[in-house]
C-alpha cells in the first residue's frame, strides 16, 4: 500500500505535503537508468521490466528511466510542433560555470555547480544567457532528442495560457468559474473567482492526507487514470467529472493551497471558453510559433482530456525558448506571441501574505502567481517547478534562463531547492558580471 | 460479442478471412468524423465519446476518429524524425487527374478518380510523380500535419528493415528463427526459416476463425494489450510471450498464409539481431534520414514492445517519402540509405504459387515478398497495403508512388481493390504518358 500511496503522490505532481519515503539510498550515479539497463534486451529480464502499474513504473529507481518514457506507459495527446524547420539556438559555451560554488541552504559547506548537478539527479541542464546557450549537459534517461516528463511545470504553462486569454480579453479573471461553468456551481470551485484559481488561493475541501485511504487524492487519481475502470466502479471518470465533486472549505482569497485540481479546473475553464483543450493551445500558442525542435505531449484521463496540472513532456531546448519567451515578455525570434502585460501580471506576483500561509522554509517572501513561483529576490526571478527537481527558471536581471529536468528520488522540492536555488543565483551572479565578448 | 469480434479483425489488422460485418451504411461524407462531432466539448456528450474498450473505438463510424488519434488510446513509442529541418517537397499539382476514368473491377460503370476518393473512405492521398508532389488532398479526420493509421503497412517496413539486414549481412535469411531466438525451438516459427517468416510461408497453427472463442486470435490479441491484464489472467503476457506458443502446421515454404504474427516473429528477430526494436531501426533508417516532417509513433504491448504487425501511425508525406526512397531503389534527397539489392529483391516477388494457394481475387498473379505485395503487373507495381484501404504504391514503370490513408468501413482489401486497383493504374498510365514540362 505503501507504494501505491508513493506512486500516486509522485504521478499527480503534488508539491508538498507528501511525507517523506523510504528509498534505497541508491545516488545519481548509482541509480542512473542506463546503467540499471532498464528495459534493456528482447526481453527484458524480469527485474528490469517498467511496466503497469504506476506504483511499479513510478516507484525509485525506476522513475528515472519513466521521466523519459511515459508516453510508452500511458496514452497521450502530441502537443504539435507543426512541420517547419525549428529555430535555430547560438552557443557560447562558458566551460567556467562547473566550477562556480556556493553554500547549500543550511550548510556551511561549498558546492561547485557541477556538484549540484548530482545531488539533484539532474537529467537535463541548460543555461542561456542572452539568447545564447552557455551551458547545456544530459545525463541519465535524456538525451538531446528526447523529452522528459515536466510535471507540476505543466501547471505554469496551463497559468500563462489563461494569463494570454485575460490580456486578450477572452477570459475575465474576475469571474467566478460557475458562470464560466455551470456544471461547478455546486462544487467549491463555482464561487471562486478565475483569478483565484489561477493563483490557487481557492478553499476548497480537498485532502491530500495520504495515510487516510478516504482522502480525495485516491478518488482523484483514480478518476483521472486514462486505463479502463474497475467494472465495479462507480466513481467519476475524468478530470472533468470529478472537479465538479469537490467541495468549499473556508473562504476564497485568503491562503494560498497547492492543489493540482486547481489547474485542471483552469484548463476545463480555459477550454470552455477558447473551445480548445490545453494540448490544443499549447500547440497554436506556444510550441508551433517558437520554433520548437520536438513535439510535447500530455497524458490525458479515459476521456482524452490533457492532465492541465502535470501532464506534459516535452524537450530541454524547447523549454529553453519558453524561458526566453519568458524573459523577453512574450517575444521570440523576431515575432511578439502575446502582449507584454502576460509576463508583467506573473512576475508581479501573487498575495504574499496567503503564500506565507502555506509554510515554504525554501521560499520565504515569495509567491504564487497565474501558477509561477515568483521568488520575489533581487533579480526578479520566476520560475515553473515540477515535484522531482525540473525547473525554467528566469532571472530577468541576469538576463538568464535555466533549464532543468530532474529525477530526484523523493516528490519533495524542499530536499532539492537546497543544492538548487543558491546554485542558480551563483550562476546568475556570474552571468550578469560577466563581460560579454564582441 | 460480434462487435468484439470485429474489433479485433480491425486491431490487429488482419487481411483476409474476416467475415463481412454489417455496418450502418454511412457514406463517407455521412460519416466524416468532423461532421459526426466526435470528442467535442467539453465534456464531449455521452455519444459522441470515442474511449476504451476497443471494441468501441475501432467500430464503424468512430474507426473513422480513432484512425488519427490512436496514441490517445493507447500506449506508444516515438518514431522520431530526429531535430532537423524537413527536407523540401516540391509541387506540381495536375488538376487533371481528378477527372480521369476507370472502370472498376467487376463493373460496367465508369467511375472518376475523384468519386474513387470517397467511395474508398478515403483521409488523405498524395500522388508523386517523377519525385514532384502532382495531386495532394486530406478528408475525414487527417489533415497535413496529422498522422493516421498505417496498420499492415507496418509490414512491410519491418519488411523493408529485414531485408536491409540481409543486405549488409546482419541476418541470414536462410537461417531457422530457432538458430536467431533460442525460445522459438519449440515454437511453430522455430524450423522456419528467416525468410519464410519473412514472406509469410511459415506453416503455422493459428486460426483466425472468429467465430470460434477459442481462436488463437483472441489469445493473440489478450497478450498484445498493452493495458493491465485482469486479476486471473494466466496466459502469455505480450508479443515474445505469444509467439513462443504458436505451434506449427504443415510444412513451411508451400503455401503464403497472411498471418500478422509473423511479422510480430522477423520484428522480434530484428530486436535480437540488431539489439534494437523496430521503432528505433525506423527512426535511425528511416525517418531520421528522408528529412521527415513528423515523428511516427507505434503501439507497443505491456512490456514496451512495438507492434511490428500493424502499430505504426504516420503522417502522408513521410510516407510519400518512403515510398519516393523504394522507387529510387534506396536513394533520397543525394543519399544512399541502403543498398538497390533490397528493392531489387523485393520486386522480384515471392513465390507467386505459394501465393496463388491463398486465393486473393483480386491479385492475380501476385506474390508476396518481405512484407510486401508485388502485382507483377507489367509495370513492375508493389505496394505496402494496410486492411482499411492504406496503401504506398509503388508504380517504377510511371515513376509514381501513390500513398493513401482511408478507414473503409470493413476490413477487407477485397471489398477496397475493384475501386482502387484500376483507379491506380489509370493514373499509372496517365502521368506515363505525360510530357512534362521543362
Amino acid at each position: 500500500m505503501k507504494v501505491t500511496l508513493v506512486l500516486i503522490i509522485l504521478m499527480f505532481s503534488h508539491f508538498s505535503g507528501a511525507s517523506d519515503r523510504a528509498f534505497s539510498g541508491l545516488s545519481a550515479t548509482e541509480s542512473d537508468p542506463k546503467k540499471m539497463d532498464w528495459m534493456v534486451g528482447f526481453p527484458p529480464s524480469s527485474n528490469k521490466l517498467i511496466m503497469q502499474p504506476e506504483s511499479d513504473f513510478f516507484s525509485f529507481p525506476k522513475l528515472r528511466w519513466t521521466v523519459c518514457h511515459i508516453r510508452q506507459l500511458m496514452p497521450t495527446k502530441q502537443v504539435s510542433r507543426g512541420i517547419g524547420a525549428p529555430s535555430s539556438l547560438n552557443y557560447d559555451i562558458d566551460k567556467n560555470i562547473d566550477s562556480l560554488t556556493f553554500k547549500p541552504l543550511g550548510s556551511e559547506h561549498e558546492m561547485t555547480w557541477n556538484e549540484s548537478l548530482l545531488a539533484n539527479y539532474t537529467d537535463g541542464i541548460l543555461i542561456l544567457h542572452k539568447g545564447q546557450i552557455v551551458y547545456e549537459k544530459y545525463f541519465g534517461c535524456l538525451e538531446e532528442n528526447g523529452k522528459h516528463a515536466a510535471m507540476s511545470m505543466t501547471k505554469s504553462l496551463t497559468g500563462l495560457i489563461a494569463e494570454i486569454l485575460v490580456a486578450e480579453g477572452k477570459l475575465d479573471e474576475g469571474a467566478t468559474a460557475s458562470s464560466i461553468i455551470p456544471e461547478l456551481s455546486d462544487s467549491g470551485f463555482g464561487s471562486a473567482t478565475v483569478r483565484q484559481i489561477m493563483d490557487m488561493t481557492s478553499a476548497l475541501d480537498y485532502s491530500e492526507d495520504y495515510s487516510d485511504p478516504q482522502a480525495d487524492i485516491w478518488l482523484y487519481s483514480k478518476a483521472a487514470s486514462p486505463l479502463p475502470k474497475p467494472a465495479d466502479y462507480r466513481g467519476p471518470n475524468g478530470y472533468i467529472e470529478y472537479l465538479q465533486t469537490v467541495k468549499k472549505e473556508g473562504s476564497h482569497g485568503e491562503a494560498f493551497g497547492y492543489k493540482t485540481i486547481n489547474t485542471d479546473a483552469l484548463g476545463w475553464i480555459i477550454a470552455r471558453v477558447t473551445g480548445k483543450d490545453v494540448a490544443q493551445l499549447f500547440s497554436e500558442r506556444i510550441w508551433s510559433k517558437i520554433g520548437a525542435e520536438q513535439d510535447g505531449y500530455m497524458t490525458v484521463d479515459a476521456k482524452g482530456m490533457p492532465f492541465a496540472g502535470g501532464g506534459l513532456s516535452a524537450s530541454l531546448r524547447d523549454l529553453g525558448r519558453i524561458g526566453s519567451l519568458m524573459l523577453n515578455r512574450g517575444k521570440l525570434n523576431g515575432r511578439s506571441l502575446f502582449p507584454e502585460t502576460v509576463v508583467e501580471s506573473i512576475i508581479a506576483g501573487g498575495d504574499k501574505t496567503a503564500f506565507a500561509k502555506a509554510g515554504y522554509n525554501t521560499l520565504p517572501g515569495g509567491s504564487y502567481k497565474s501558477m509561477w513561483w515568483v521568488f520575489h529576490n533581487e533579480h526578479g526571478a520566476y520560475a515553473a517547478r515540477g515535484v522531482h527537481g525540473q525547473t525554467i527558471y528566469i532571472d530577468p536581471a541576469a538576463d538568464m534562463v535555466i533549464v532543468r529536468f530532474s529525477s530526484f528520488p523523493t516528490a519533495k522540492n524542499s530536499k532539492i531547492d537546497p543544492t538548487s536555488l543558491p546554485a542558480y543565483q551563483v550562476v546568475a551572479e556570474y552571468l550578469k558580471n560577466k563581460k560579454v565578448k564582441n
